[in-house]
């Protein structure tokens, strides 16, 4: 079966690119520097529902972001979630935490509304993460 | 380095047992079927500060753990979710959510207090939990 992204993370993200497992997304709330990995496998919702090479894959990718989110953020906190309690379809949150964002220590997650981007700051944003991130720009449909 | 609890940990949680890198604890709250995975490492606040080997252990436990409670407990979905705001010891959540639980669909952390269990609701979620798991009872120190 083709992949396809739900219709709230299609709403709420923006797409920047593929990893070999996940497509990457940035959701659109200004507050916190916040990715998405939706591997692209159809009718998944649990993480243990994947393969083991694709769980491996996963972490691997999941690592990755992190990693990188913290170096180029200097977080004081990666908050790593998969939920999906409103959108099924398996999605891996990462989200940059400060000590000074607002929620803290809370999650984020139903904490405040998202705050969208405004067209200048998105631009801004999805250039930054397109240096700190090596990835490819068309989603291999598995 | 001897690896120990965070006292947070060991004040909030129940030992059940060990799996090859993690201690398996059940969090002393009645309100969710709630297991926490420690990886038994010195001072790793991130999954990703874990080697390779150890990443992929723990996405394969993580995800023996998710599906075992899925199957026994008839979940709605599982939270799985490494946060760490407060307690800065890696450790990675795993959580039985049902579409009837109090706090559905927001995420668990802050929405309400830990309800402790009774003497004999703990003692008979511990036998029940031992049932559906296989744990080491001895923690290995690495």
């Amino acid at each position: 079966m083709l992949f396809t992204l739900h219709p709230k993370l299609e709403a709420d993200c923006i797409y920047l690119g593929k990893l070999a497992l996940c497509r990457v997304l940035l959701m659109n709330d200004q507050q916190y520097p916040w990715l998405i990995l939706v591997p692209e496998r159809h009718n998944i919702t649990e993480i243990y529902q994947l393969d083991i090479k694709a769980q491996q894959q996963l972490i691997h990718e999941s690592s990755y972001i992190a990693e990188q989110l913290n170096t180029h953020y200097n977080a004081d906190k990666i908050n790593i979630a998969a939920l999906g309690n409103q959108v099924p379809q398996l999605h891996i949150h990462h989200v940059v935490r400060y000590k000074t964002d607002k929620a803290w220590p809370a999650p984020i997650w139903g904490a405040f509304d998202a705050k969208p981007y405004s067209e200048q700051q998105l631009s801004k944003k999805v250039t930054e993460l397109e240096q700190i991130l090596t990835l490819t720009k068309t989603a291999v449909i598995i």
